[in-house]
C-alpha cells in the first residue's frame, strides 16, 4: 500500500499495468484495452462493469494483494446493491479504485466480446460483437453564443466520452431527438450502430436518462416452405425467442421453380410473391417479438440468409433470370439495407443484411452454412450436405472450397411418394426389416416404442400410423436393400424372389407393404423407390463431382446440414447412397446451419467481412454444364452405386446381392433427369 | 509527319504532350488530364467530345500545324454528321487521330467542368461540377463457371471504363437492371452519382444502350411564402425552367412566428404543416417538370436553401425549439437525403442536400446567400441584407464574416401598412414629392408612366390604383422625410406645419393624402410610418451591431438580397437609414441570392464543402441578447438616425430639419420591440 503506482492484472486476459493510488477499475482497464463493458460511462448507473477482486497469494502473477487493495465498497455500490442485489464478491468496476496490487477477475457478462456457447461440441462458439451498442452521455446545452444543433452537440459528447467516431442520424431520431435531450434533461441513452460497408456509423435511437433496457437483433432464415427467425439479445446474444411461419408464397407453388413460373406467367406475379413474402415476414416479427413480451421497435438489426429465389423474391427483383442458364443473379455481394426499404416493421432505422450468394444456384443459404460450418477453416477435408428441395454441397479444408448445388426435389421431405408425408406425429421415421422374414418394425414420431413392442397399440391409437416422413423413408428403402427386397437397380421383388408375400403386384411393378391397415394400408411402391433414387443420386453426383475437382476419392468427414440431415441415420444414408463412404462416426449433423449462420453474421459483424471473403474464394461449379454429373448421377441411381466401392459400408453391412429384372417392367432405371427445381 | 511522337497541344488549357502516331485525340486528352468530355468512352457515339483543330503557324506554341495532323475524316464522323449535323471545323476527338504536330482547341461545350455565366457583373461565374453524371459501357455477359452478378460486372465495366470506384445502387436500380442489361444487349449508359459526405458513389439509373437524353437537378428556394424551383440540365448547368408556388402553410400563419405558435397549439399541427409544404414541394415539381416537357423522374438531386423553421418542418422536426430562447436546432450541419425519406415525387434514388443552417434563426438560406455572395473571399467590407419577413445579414470580407439576423417584420412586404399590398399590377412603386409643393407623383407595377404625365389614366383604366408595394412604401416614406411632410422622429406634420392640406388629421395622428379617389383613397397613416420605422430599425440596429463587432463605422459596399431587395432604390433606402450609409453606386441588388446559392450548391457538389467549411468559420451574432441592439434599434427608429451622420448620404440630399413634435399625440416613437417572427 506504500507504493503509489500498484500493479493491476487482469483476469482471464492477463493484461496489467500500473496505476495512481485512486484510479478506478474501470479506467485502469479502459487504458489497457481490457474487455470491460460499460454503458453509463463510469457514472456508477449501468453496473455492466462488474468485477471480482481476488485477494491472497498469486505466486503465478507473482503478486500478494491484501485486504484493502481496493477502496471500501461505496454508497453508489451500496445503492446498487439495495435496489437490485450485486452478486457477492462482486464491486462496480466504475466504482472501486485501485489502492494497492490488485487481481481483478472480468467476469464473463462483463465482457463486451463474451462468447456465445454453441451447442454442437464442434462448433466454434460465437465472439459476441454487435452492430449496436448502448451508450450513456451527458450533453452540453444549447448556447446562443455557440449556435450549434442539439444533434451536433449529442454527437460531440459521443465522440468525446466514448471515442465513437462523426455520427449519423436518421430524420427518424432528428423528430424524436429535442424533446428527448430535455426530457432527459441533457442525459440520454444512445443505441449505435457501428456502421458496415454500406452506412456509416450512426445513432439508430435515443431515450431520455440512462435506459435499463436492451435492444435486440433477429436471424431469419428464408426458406422456401418455412421462414424461422431467431430473436437475439444484442448484448448478451442470447437467443431470447424463436419462432418460425410457413412461407405464404407457398400459395404460389411449392417448390421454387413453380415460383418462378408463376412469375413467369402473371403479369405482376414476381411483385404478388414480394408482397407475399414481406407480409410474412412481418407477421413473423409480430409473433417474435409478443412471445419475448417486447416491442418490435427494439429490433435494431436483422440478418436474412435464403436461396437465390428467395433471395431475389425478397428484395422485389423478378427471379426470372434464375431460371434458365446462365442462371445470372441480379447481385450476388452481401447487401445492407434499411428496414423500412423492405417495408419490414421493425425499427424505423433498423438494419438489414443480406449474406452474399455464392452462385445462381448456391444462395446466401450456403454462404451462411459455410459461414456456420466454416470448411475454410477445417484441416480434415469435410463435405457439408445442407439437404432441402434443393441441396447445396460444400467440399473443402482450410486450402479449398467447392461449391455446388444439386436439384434433389422433394422426395426426401416425404412429397412424391406415395404414403409420404411431413415430419409429424403418426408418420413412420424409424424402420427395420428382418432380412430373413423380411417383416418390418417400427417407431412413428411422438414414442420411442417399436411397433412389435408392447404398448405399441396404445401409442398409435391418438395419432393413427399416417404415413412416412423423409427420414423414415431413406430408412425404409435402405432397410428393403439390406433385407434383399430391392435390388441395386432399384427393382422390388416379386413375392417368389423375396420369398415374402409382403411383396405384391401393384400395377406392372412390385410393392412392398409396411403396415396393412385395411383402410389405411401404408406401402412403399417400385415409384416410390424411383423417386429416392433420383433424389439421393442427384445428391451423391453433386457430391461426387466436387470430389473430382478436388481430386480425392473419399473425404474425411460429413455434415449434413438441415432441419431434415438432423434426423436421418448415418448408415441407412450410406446404404443408399446418398453420401460418400465415410467412417459412421464422422457423418455428424449440423442442425439448422444455415440458421445458425445468420446468428453468427448477427451477433458478430466481422463474420459478415469474414464470409464476405470466404464467398469470393470458395470456387463454384454448376452441376448443369458438367458432362460428368450425368454420368455420376447414373452410376448413383443404384443403390448405394454402380461403380464406387464404398469399403466402410461393405464392412459394416453386407448387400444382398440380388437382381429382379428379368426382362420386363420398368426399365428406365430412375435415368430421368428431374428438372432443375 | 515524319515525327513518330508528334506534339499535341491543346486549348485553352495550353497542355501539351507527345503521342505516338494513331493515338485519338480523346486518348491524348485524357492522359493529360484535359477537360474533354465523353459519355460513351470513345464508342463514336455520343459526340461529347468535339474539338476543334486548328492549323498554320503557331509561333506562341513555337508549332506549325500542316494539314493532315489529324486522320482524315471517317465514316463515324460522317454518319454523325449525317445523321446530327457537327459545326463546321469540328472533329469527334476519339475518332480524329494524331498524324503530326497539331494545336487542338476543346470547345466549352465539350468540356466537363464548363462555366455557367452568371448575369451579374460582380458574380462569380459557376464552374460545373455536378453530382451526377452519364456513363456508357459495355458489360461483360454471365457465365456459369465463373458466377458473379450482374450488378457486379456493371460495376466492374464503370471501374474498368472510367476509373470509378466501388459503386452501390438502390434496390429500385436492382429491379430493372436485368431486364434492362438484356434489352441493351449488354451495352447501357448509367447515371453515377459521384457520392457525398453521406452517401457512397452510386448507380442512380440505367439505360439500354446509349442514352441520348440528359438528367436534372433542382434547386429550391424554400421560402416562408413562396417557393421557388430551378430546374437545371446537370450536363450543360442551363435552367431550362423555374417555377414558384405559394407555400402552401400559409393557411396556417403568415409569419414564421404564427407557424410555430400553431404547432404549439395543435397537436400534430407540426405534422401537417410538414405534409403541407410537402404536398407543395410535389405541387412544384410536376410543374416546373411539366414546364420543361421531361418526366419528374429524370430529377436526380435538388438542394434545398429555407430558414430554419421551413428547414425543421420541411424535415418533419417540431419547431417548438426556435420559437423561444436558446432557440436550439435540432441539427445544423448540412444534411444528405433521400427524396423518397421526405416523400419527394422526384427518380426514387433522388439525393437531397439541404444546407447548413449558420444558426437558430440564421438558416441554410444565409448560407446559400454566403455561398452566392462570398463576403468571405471579398477584399473590401461588404455588407449582405437579405431582405424578408426576418432579415439576415452578414458583414464581412476574406479575414472574417459575421452574421445575425434581425425581425423586421412584414412591412417590407406591403403587410400591416394601412394601403399596403403585395407587388402587383396597380400598386404604387415609385414616388417623387416635390417638396415646395409637397405634391405627390407615383408610377403603378406594369408602367412606365408617372401619374402627372399624359396617358396615365389609360394606365390605371384596366389596373386602377389599388394600394402601396413595399418597395414603394419605402420610397414613400422617403420622400415623405425629404419633403418635410415628416420629421426625424416619424410624426406626420399638421396642414399648418406641412403647408399641404394632403396633411389631414386622421384619428388622434396626421395623415397624407397620397391618391384621393372618393372610393379607394391612398394614404399613409402616421401608423404606418412607425411600421416602416420600426422594420427599418430592426434592419439597420441589426447591421451596426455585426459593425459593432467587426470594430468599423462604415462598410465599403451593401449588397441587397432577396426579391424584393431587387426593388429598392438605394437612396431611398438611405435616406430611411435602412441601410448604413455608403456611396449610392456601392449599393448593388444581388435578386435572389438565396436561390443562386442553392443552384451554385447543385451544379458544384465543391461548392458544398466550401460553404459548409464557411458556415463553420461564420461568427453568430445573437441579437436578442446584445444589450447594444436595443439601444442602436431606438437610435435607428429615427429617420434615417438619431446619432449616426450618414455623411455620403447627406453630401447627395438635404434632410428638412423640422419637428412636429408639440408635446401631444403618438409618443411612444416607434420604440415598440417588435416581437421575433
Amino acid at each position: 500500500m506504500s507504493d503509489n503506482n500498484p500493479l493491476v492484472i487482469f483476469t482471464p486476459s492477463g493484461k496489467r499495468g500500473h496505476f495512481p493510488v485512486g484510479t478506478p477499475v474501470l479506467t485502469a482497464a479502459r487504458q489497457l484495452g481490457v474487455d470491460l463493458d460499460s454503458v453509463c460511462g463510469g457514472r456508477g448507473i449501468c453496473s455492466k462493469c462488474q468485477i471480482t477482486p481476488s485477494y491472497g497469494e498469486f505466486p503465478k502473477h507473482g503478486v500478494t494483494v491484501k485486504d484493502g487493495a481496493l477502496s471500501d465498497w461505496n454508497s453508489v455500490e451500496q445503492r446498487y446493491d439495495d435496489k437490485r442485489g450485486l452478486t457477492k464478491g462482486r464491486r462496480l468496476g466504475c466504482q472501486a479504485q485501485v489502492q494497492g496490487d490488485i487481481v481483478i477477475d472480468v467476469p464473463e457478462s462483463s465482457q463486451v466480446h463474451r462468447q456465445v456457447v454453441r451447442k454442437r461440441a464442434e462448433a466454434r462458439d460465437i465472439t459476441l460483437n454487435p452492430s449496436t451498442k448502448l451508450f450513456y452521455v451527458e450533453v452540453e446545452q444549447p448556447d446562443m453564443h455557440e449556435p450549434s444543433g442539439d444533434l451536433e452537440r449529442l454527437i460531440k459528447a459521443l465522440r468525446l466520452d466514448w471515442d465513437l467516431p462523426e455520427l449519423e442520424a436518421d430524420l427518424g431520431l432528428l423528430k424524436t431527438l429535442q424533446p428527448t435531450l430535455r426530457k432527459g434533461e441533457w442525459k440520454v441513452t444512445c443505441a449505435v450502430h457501428l456502421g458496415d460497408a454500406m452506412f456509416g456509423p450512426r445513432i439508430m435511437h435515443i431515450w431520455p436518462g440512462f435506459y435499463e433496457g436492451t435492444v435486440y437483433g433477429l436471424a431469419v432464415d428464408l426458406g422456401s416452405t418455412t421462414i424461422a427467425g431467431h430473436l437475439c439479445d444484442l448484448a448478451t446474444g442470447e437467443v431470447v425467442a424463436s419462432s418460425g411461419i410457413m412461407n405464404p408464397q407457398i400459395r404460389f407453388g411449392e417448390d421454387l421453380m413453380s415460383r418462378v413460373s408463376y412469375s413467369m406467367m402473371n403479369p405482376g406475379g414476381a411483385e404478388e410473391m414480394t408482397q407475399a413474402v414481406r407480409e410474412g415476414m412481418n407477421a413473423l416479427f409480430v409473433n417474435i417479438a409478443s412471445e419475448a413480451g417486447i416491442d418490435s421497435n427494439l429490433i435494431v438489426d436483422a440478418v436474412f440468409v435464403c436461396n437465390p429465389v428467395m433471395h431475389h423474391l425478397f428484395l422485389g427483383i423478378d427471379p426470372f433470370e434464375l431460371g434458365q442458364a446462365p442462371f445470372a443473379l441480379a447481385t450476388s455481394e452481401s447487401l445492407s439495407l434499411r428496414g423500412i426499404e423492405l417495408g419490414l416493421n421493425l425499427h424505423p432505422a433498423a438494419r438489414i443484411y443480406l449474406l452474399p450468394c455464392i452462385a445462381g444456384h448456391v444462395g446466401a443459404d450456403a454462404a451462411a452454412v459455410a459461414l456456420s460450418e466454416a470448411p475454410d477453416k477445417s484441416e480434415d477435408l469435410v463435405l457439408v450436405v445442407d439437404v432441402g428441395t434443393n441441396a447445396e454441397i460444400l467440399l473443402g479444408n482450410k486450402n479449398k472450397v467447392l461449391a455446388c448445388s444439386s436439384p434433389t426435389g422433394p422426395a426426401f421431405e416425404g412429397a412424391q411418394i406415395s404414403s409420404g408425408q411431413r415430419a409429424a406425429p403418426g408418420a413412420i421415421e424409424r424402420v427395420e426389416i428382418d432380412p430373413v422374414t423380411k417383416e418390418p418394425r417400427f417407431r412413428v414420431i411422438g414414442s420411442d416404442v417399436w411397433s412389435d413392442e408392447d404398448g405399441f397399440d396404445e401409442v398409435i391409437a391418438s395419432t393413427g400410423i399416417t404415413g412416412i416422413c423423409g427420414s423414415g423413408i431413406i430408412e425404409m428403402v435402405a432397410e428393403m436393400r439390406l433385407a434383399g427386397i430391392v435390388d441395386g437397380p432399384g427393382l422390388i421383388g416379386s413375392p417368389e424372389q423375396t420369398g415374402t408375400s409382403r411383396c405384391f403386384l401393384d400395377g406392372r411393378t412390385f410393392s412392398y407393404m409396411v403396415y396393412d391397415d385395411p383402410e389405411r394400408p401404408i406401402t412403399v411402391t417400385n415409384r416410390d423407390i424411383r423417386e429416392i433414387q433420383m433424389a439421393k443420386a442427384a445428391l451423391y453426383s453433386g457430391a461426387r463431382l466436387l470430389m473430382d475437382k478436388f481430386g480425392v476419392d473419399k473425404v474425411d468427414r460429413v455434415v449434413l446440414a438441415g432441419a431434415f440431415g438432423a434426423h436421418i441415420s448415418p448408415k441407412h444414408a450410406m446404404v443408399l447412397g446418398m453420401i460418400p463412404d465415410a467412417p459412421l462416426d464422422k457423418v455428424t449433423s449440423a442442425g439448422n446451419a444455415a440458421g445458425t449462420g445468420a446468428r453468427i453474421a448477427l451477433l458478430n459483424t466481422k463474420a459478415r467481412r469474414e464470409i464476405e471473403e470466404t464467398v469470393h474464394n470458395i470456387h463454384k461449379i454448376e452441376t448443369a454444364i458438367e458432362p460428368r454429373f450425368q454420368e455420376h448421377f447414373v452410376n448413383a441411381s443404384n443403390i448405394p452405386n454402380a461403380v464406387e466401392p464404398f469399403p466402410i459400408l461393405n464392412s459394416i453391412v453386407t448387400l444382398p446381392e440380388v437382381n429382379f429384372n428379368t426382362g420386363g417392367g420398368d426399365k428406365d432405371g430412375g435415368r430421368r433427369r428431374r428438372r432443375r427445381s
